[in-house]
Formats: C-alpha cells, sequence, structure tokens
C-alpha cells in the first residue's frame, strides 16, 4: 500500500466544481469514481486546493491509498488517466510518506489567471479566459498588485463563508504580465480564500478603469469590507497553477 | 447594399464541417441562419474554402450582399457577432467590389497544424491540437516540407475527390517550427486538396519515424498514389489560418 500523490490537470468546463455534490459531474466525483475501478474497492481522495465550477487546474494536487503497488511510478500517470474522462489528466505521479496530506502539507500555492483584451471574440480562446473589451494599463494593475503581497486580511477581496474565521493570507508574489494575446496575472500565497483570486482581478482591473491609487486600494485592504470589491472576475479565465511542499525530498 | 467580406474565426468542434447538410450543425448553416435573422431576409454566403468536420478557423473570408447600410465597417463585426453562437465570431469586415468572390478572388490560404508532443494528456490543450506520444525532429521535418514547396500533383496526398480533375497545387511554404509546448506546421499555397493539409502532417510525421529521406518523399509525390501516405491527422489540430486576395486596395 502506497501514499500516491498525484498531480492533476483538467478543463473545468464541464464541472460543477471540485467537491462531490447532490447533484451534477465534479472533479472529484469523476476522480474517485475512476480510481475506485482501476483499485477495485472505494477510493477517497484529498486535494490541494478545492475549484470552483467552471475553474481549470495545471497542476491540482491529490493524495490517495493505492494497493496497485505492481505499477511504477513512472507509469502511474497514464495508467490512471486511461480511467480519467478526457477532461481530466493525471501529469506525475509520486510515493510519499504515509502521514502526507496533499491539503494540510500544502505550503505555497499559485493561480493563474487569463485575461483577453479585445474588441472581437476569438472563440478558442472563450472557455480558457475572460475578455475585455478594453486593454487594461499593466503598469498601473502592476503598481495594485504590489499592495496585496505580504500579510493580510483578504475579506474585502473574497467570497464571504461563515466557516472560515481567520482570513488573514500571507501572498508571496503578485503580477500581471503579457503572453500572447493574453495579459496574464499570477499569484502566489501560503492559501487563499474563496473566490479570493477572481475577486482580485475583478476588482483590480475595475480600479484600474477608474484610475484609483494604490493607496486607496490599501485602505480598500484595511476595510475588511466586502461592499468595496469590484466584480468577480469569471470562472473560465482561473487555472489552480501549482503547489508546492517545502522538501521536496522522496519526490513530493 | 454592400458587398460584404467577413472575416470570420470559429471553433470547429462543435460542427459537422463548413459546409450545408441534411443533418447535423454546421458553420455555413449557422451563419447564413444568423445572417438572415440580421438582415431579415434570406442570406447565402460564398466561403474562401470549406473546412471539414472538426476544424477550425483563425481567419476564414466569407463574402454576401449586406442591406444594412446604416452599420459602419469598424461596428459591423460586432453587429454580426452578436447574432452568431459562441464558437462563431467576425473579426474584420470590409465592403469589396460587387464581383468580388471570397473563393474565385482567392490568391493564397495558409493553414496552421497544431502537434502536441508529450506523454501525458493536457485536457485544455485537447480541442485544438493532434497529441503524439513522441517528440519528432522538427529539422527532418522540415527537411522533407521544403521537397512539397513548388508547383505538384498532390494526389499523394489527398482524399480522392472524383469532381476535382486538376489535382497540381502550388504550395510556396510549408515549415515547422516549436510554439510553446506546440510543434506547429504552417503552409500556404493558392489552394489546397480535399485532406491535403492533414495529409501531409499525417505522413510526414509518420516517414520522420521511420526515417524515410526526402529523395524517397520526392518520389511518393512523384507516383500520385494515395497508398504511399501516412494516417491523416486529426481535424482539431487544424486551423485555416489566415486568405490573402494580392491587391488589398479598398481593405479586401
Amino acid at each position: 500500500m502506497r501514499n500516491i500523490k498525484l498531480t492533476v490537470a483538467y478543463d473545468g468546463t464541464g464541472f460543477q466544481g471540485w467537491q462531490v455534490q447532490k447533484d451534477g459531474r465534479t472533479v472529484q466525483g469523476e476522480i474517485e469514481s475512476a480510481l475506485s475501478r482501476m483499485e477495485k474497492r472505494e477510493i477517497k481522495v484529498n486535494c490541494a486546493g478545492r475549484t470552483d465550477s467552471g475553474v481549470h487546474a495545471n497542476g491540482q494536487v491529490i493524495n490517495f491509498q493505492s494497493g496497485l503497488d505492481h505499477i511504477s511510478l513512472e507509469k502511474y500517470p497514464q495508467a490512471v488517466s486511461s480511467f480519467f474522462p478526457k477532461d481530466i489528466s493525471a501529469i506525475g505521479a509520486a510515493a510519499v510518506p504515509q502521514d502526507f496530506h496533499a491539503r494540510h502539507w500544502a505550503k505555497r500555492r499559485s493561480y493563474k489567471y487569463y485575461i483577453f483584451p479585445s474588441q472581437v471574440r476569438i472563440p478558442r480562446y472563450r472557455r480558457y479566459s475572460w475578455r475585455l473589451i478594453r486593454k487594461p494599463d499593466i503598469n498601473a494593475l502592476n503598481a495594485m498588485a504590489a499592495v496585496l503581497v505580504g500579510e493580510h486580511d483578504f475579506s474585502s477581496f473574497s467570497a464571504p463563508n461563515e466557516q472560515v474565521k481567520n482570513r488573514v493570507r500571507r501572498v508571496l508574489s503578485a503580477s500581471f504580465y503579457p503572453e500572447g494575446d493574453f495579459i496574464v496575472f499570477r499569484i502566489t500565497g501560503n492559501a487563499f480564500l474563496w473566490k479570493m483570486v477572481r475577486s482580485i482581478v475583478g476588482s483590480l482591473v475595475e480600479y484600474e478603469e477608474k484610475g484609483i491609487a494604490p493607496d486607496q486600494l490599501r485602505e480598500y485592504l484595511l476595510a475588511r469590507d466586502r461592499s468595496v470589491a469590484g466584480t468577480t472576475a469569471q470562472a473560465r479565465g482561473l487555472f489552480f497553477d501549482r503547489v508546492e511542499y517545502g522538501g521536496e525530498v522522496g519526490g513530493y
């Protein structure tokens, strides 16, 4: 029996988010069903971060107890992927200590958000980006993004969630940069609140249009008041990009 | 009444190709239906090149008679796009001479084909590329692509079509190059036979794996025999990229 850490990518378009629900197709549901068929017993998985409906992943991390010790780690991703539907894929596998937990052990998480600034729609970009009619100024966006770096209470820029009392999170880096036809926002932090990345992107884009200064953003952040935030950016532009576990000993 | 030249992009995944058929959703069918609703009369369009089921377009060109003279050309693409389904978009418009015909006047057409060389599936690439388990050598592919440049009978590298007697086409450029995670094949020619680009890509990739020399490819081409060709590459990797009309006077 091995504790397997699996890195998975998915196209979130066809899912009602990560978490198993009464109704609707979910990433967790499809993954647990596929692994249970493969392992021929019921499998439950932990994930590094639950994603909302329509949000994608380049490098979500899960872990679970696998009894298929005869499959080498090199072949594991392809073996698992053959059980997954086409919109989920395993891209890496490692055997990790028995007490490894994909969420509890995660030290840093990174998200990418794709903005497509264009007057015209490009159909092949639609599933994976948020189209903005106008082109925001990257320097102005980055001056605001810099304000978010550090340890802050992000109540202003997240969705209300009764279950979470401590709303302080540490943002390690946050910046906008051009990539092909897109403006990409990349943010790394220890952890994120519900809809935090999409609130930040939607708000900063709105503030940039209104010409709000970084100092004003600092006050919005200190206000810990959701009502100062702009619109929540569309789910389709968001990718859960990467999870880091500190000491990468043993490949985890 | 204006003769409008419209440049359109589409995601071919949800279509049974360009041409209207008895059953099934087609690009032409959706476009003509949208334009007819907008113009409030029956509209028929010409296109620069029919695309097969699953093939995408970055810059397909169509023309049709429009009675909506009050819409400026700058606003035309967005006005039309609001009638199109989400997987079709107008990205440019021009008013062209009355005798302009999108197919007959086209001087050069360009296609792009996306190969994704990877052991693992990446779900967000699936709709728009052909995944190859191994990584072909770009230099070897380009040595073969160079053989195709010039005027040749492409019977060996196209699908049989009784209606087309003259199978000579002029390829102006053909090359493979890396772009991000992909190997892209770009080919420009005066015109293309049915499934010609996909036959070329599938064959060259197969020849490269078998170590077939460019001189052998030259003989295959001269044989004018479909049986020498490799597999036809998947439709999902192919984009009808661009159409050129020589003198671009008047924006057409």
